[in-house]
């Protein structure tokens, strides 16, 4: 028997992600598709990659009947989402893909978001959905707040660090590349394929980009005191992928280690041979994350490289993992898909 | 219980791409892996991208105990191929992805390929493998050849008129686009990023294209008569992904007509509305064939054009697909993967 | 002493690429910049690629002091060019570069166009702008109208064949392959880079794209009587560059020959050695057309191949080269820019 | 009058981008082209691009009349060029674009490149080509050697800061993005487009990349004591193009200033506005390099960002702006060229 679930938002790319994976997920079924623009047209209209399934037509959110599923995927855009998920039948388990419910701080989430919270009891009740760091927190939760992509990428490198106290806590530094699904469908001219192939530049730096506040709430959380980090993303002329360098003070090995031991059982991280760097094409469209990391000359510095495709493992795929220790799934179940090379 | 399959000439990405569909598979186990200049390599040296798998070291070929495995993928380069297959014990079922087997006249394959075959009988014994139209051969054969992925798509898109008469045999125009990855893992500069990207340009142009041996040979099996054709492939900045832009003399809506009723019921084969026409975004990285055509403000004229992913559905898709067919496994079989999209 | 131009529209891409031409151009200098809704901002805002050069801030067209300038390039869009040329002092000579002033002939334009033309004394006055054909009116003109990048593609790949009478016209088929900047800077789904990249599609096929009313005003008027060709657009996954693969009847050689002949003189057009065909690679962000001519193993088949950039000798290569005619400056002045490779 | 030039290596990326520099260059004509695999060949045969123009037949160095030539550009693969350049005539003028005479101590060579340098008499005398910290040098100089190309990037960020000491030297780190036409054209199977495009990953990292020779040299040069910067580049699915992000301490507001007052008078360096961030994009093809400066939400912590075209500012375009200091042509002569977007 499969579960119903519902993908509210399925128009963007983080919905239809979400309907990729569980086109071949032995345990979940599709019960409704939301878009509210697009409502009546067919995904085979909205997305003709999809094609080939058999899918309900689009609806509207007011037209699903929560009732008879047994989880909803929320791939809304920020804001929009509180009114929708506070909107929602209470018995409904939700995942939610944007950023409304990371933060649990009211405050803090004003400070980064621009607004106040209009729904401060489920921000309360919401679990961070880093599947690895919470998994017992969400088997039980009702509500899970997918993480940022950037946040997932900087976490994964630096958390076992912050933990093990291998790593000096005032001068970490990250990196990050990111390809342009991060940034979803909209229709701005710096997305254009015109004006974003064969090129680079960063975005969002000085430390301001909203990520800083899930970095700032989870790294505070792991050491037991603020640690601010530094980072700077950029945006890169490919679809996919998140590439996160990491500059920490401690022994490489140290950190190596660190890493390698705290991996060691998860399905979906790797971390690679010490002095290995990974590459971003080596998990395209996979729920996989590959981590490296290499010495310096000057001893006592560290350079962690983490990668993973932004919308598999950096969104939808870590929601799918998510619902499926809701819904006590197998944890992998549907998400075993090798990378797509070249 | 899964089949056990070897893969020959694992280090090119025919070779990759039957792994990572294998690796999903769940009738199929891989039992061997060759490559002869990576032998004692592991896969995850070769292809990062498949760390997560659990795979045999690469051997080289006479390593292998071929009376272990149930079927043989072979992905070795075109002239190897026919001495490897002839070495082989003769009870080894074999799926080919080289151009060794496709034309089954010896002197056809001298013809195209400038040298005599060193392997006729097994060239008369091979099934050309375009598994909707060889299905029962397939099913009953020893050793299938894969098509060409150029020859493929434009069978796909003209078999049915040829065979239900609906077009001009004289007329008959493939105007090709296909992505890199089809030239294999080549070292040469044309296919370098810095020469590839951002522009286009024909190749093996004016009717020199080896892939019209096999057009020659199919179509003039289906019309009864010679009939040819003439064909320009290009090469696009694009790894996987062929367009065929197909020119023909008819009424459109009678070849739109023929078409859907002739792939009805394909699982892999779909037709689109008249006058819609498939992008190549929308097949990535699946075994899907998707099929338009449009009329013309010329009365009598119509254009077919058919995508389709040359790694997959025009190379280790099919293999695998037909593969299915001869281990008596169910046709779809690890193959209903959904494309990469965006 | 430099002839002062003013450039209508030049925040869009041909906008653009008029500013780079002009920039090394010895006998031009700029004198206005218009863009109605960035008026008051500087092009380094807009365009931050021209930040070095010194140049007058954006303003709205009626801000303009016509008077001052001996040439106007008029990069606007279609139907809203009608308007604002009419508007303009009648002393002022124009280059345009829209869809506006191509057609002669008001019902062809109303046919392609779906609306009525505005200015149809205009209409009449204008000059089609294909330089090689038209120097002569070229240079007395007031009002030249750009072409289509498709339509000239086609044209250089043509005209001299159906003059010459070698080729067959009720054969001919021309494929082009496009990069998007072609597409202009406008905000659609399609010209993301995420569903762009990686891929390619037909669009406005089937005998509807506006260029062939192009095709078919010139080349009756090189044959004396009506041609219809048929032509079939595809968007590539690259910025730049046009390659025009073009089906005809007739002796290869003879096809090669004419056109050798009758660009023999043509500083922009290189013929290349039969049996070679060009690539767009080698024609990027230059005033140059390569075309290349093969024959086929059908006899009386020839493919011609046609490249070119759409941005400069499709448009504002074109445009320049044009207005150097009208200002009796040499006719390549400021356009032998060499390609950019890789 | 124009100066005859020779380019050895005409068949590489940066000999390439040399004639495409020249070929509008009002002081510069080629009087030689050497290729000693490809002698005979044309250079329209090497390089459609440059089907355009009329240069001499490519020839083995030894073929050349040196004595005819007023300066030479090599653009010769490492070690070789120390032999190449060993045995020109002792007038020769040369602009070197190799890295074997970047590094003065003979000691530092070694360690860098692996083996004891072959011309140290040479080495010694060879000016090091960061044109605008070493102009007056340039303009004596027989013996030119061009930086590397990420080495010219990090110390345009970096060599104004360091003379002024507005920051610190403990903590400098270099994360550097770069296209792939800095490889070179290398039969690389991760220079092929199906392994790079669409996709990113580090390279050379934890200390080893050869341009921290230079960056050692020249940062101790400028600071009078060792300064180590930590240095890690990645290749990039983009053919031209390096963006430096590089992380300092110090007051942001100082370090912006600093690097305006340093180089307000530069005719190719541009810094931007306070808090603005540049593209490379924005310099594709150009001998022009932006710079731009942000603060972070940790006071005393500021990031600088450079970019610039390493075929043309990196490379080929230093290499003729110190061919023409030492012509004494001026600076900016056949550099003025916009860059090419989109």
């Amino acid at each position: 028997m499969r579960h119903r679930v519902a993908v509210l938002g399925a128009s963007g790319y983080t919905g239809a992600e979400l309907v990729r994976l569980i086109a071949t997920h032995p345990g979940l079924a599709i019960g409704a598709l939301s878009a509210d623009r697009k409502a009546a047209m067919t995904m085979a209209e909205v997305f003709p990659f999809l094609r080939h399934l058999d899918l309900p037509r689009l609806v509207r959110i007011d037209e699903i009947d929560f009732a008879a599923l047994d989880l909803v995927f929320c791939a809304l855009p920020h804001a929009t989402t509180q009114a929708v998920i506070a909107a929602l039948p209470r018995r409904s388990r939700i995942v939610d893909l944007s950023a409304d419910f990371r933060l649990r701080d009211p405050a803090l989430y004003q400070k980064w978001y621009g607004q106040p919270h209009a729904a401060i009891d489920l921000q309360a009740e919401a679990v961070y959905g880093l599947t690895e760091f919470y998994r017992e927190e969400i088997r039980a939760a009702r509500l899970v707040a997918g993480t940022g992509c950037n946040a997932a990428a900087g976490q994964y490198a630096l958390r076992p660090l912050i933990a093990a106290g291998v790593i000096d806590l005032e001068t970490i530094i990250i990196d990050l590349k990111a390809g342009v699904s991060g940034a979803g469908r909209a229709l701005r001219e710096n997305l254009l394929h015109a004006e974003l192939s064969e090129g680079t530049q960063p975005y969002a730096a000085g430390g301001t980009h909203r990520h800083l506040g899930e970095f700032d709430q989870e790294f505070a959380r792991v050491a037991g005191r603020p640690v601010l980090v530094q980072f700077t993303p950029h945006l890169l002329p490919m679809n996919r992928g998140i590439l996160a360098t990491v500059y920490v003070r401690g022994e490489a090995r140290d950190v190596h280690a660190t890493l390698a031991a705290a991996y060691a059982r998860e399905p979906f991280l790797r971390v690679l041979p010490f002095g290995a760097l990974p590459s971003t094409h080596d998990v395209r469209g996979s729920n996989f994350v590959h981590l490296g990391v290499v010495g310096d000359r000057i001893a006592g510095r560290a350079v962690v490289v983490c990668v993973m495709d932004n919308l598999t493992k950096g969104s939808s795929g870590q929601a799918v993992q998510n619902a499926n220790l809701m819904l006590g799934i197998e944890e992998t179940a549907g998400l075993m898909l090798a990378p797509l090379f070249p």
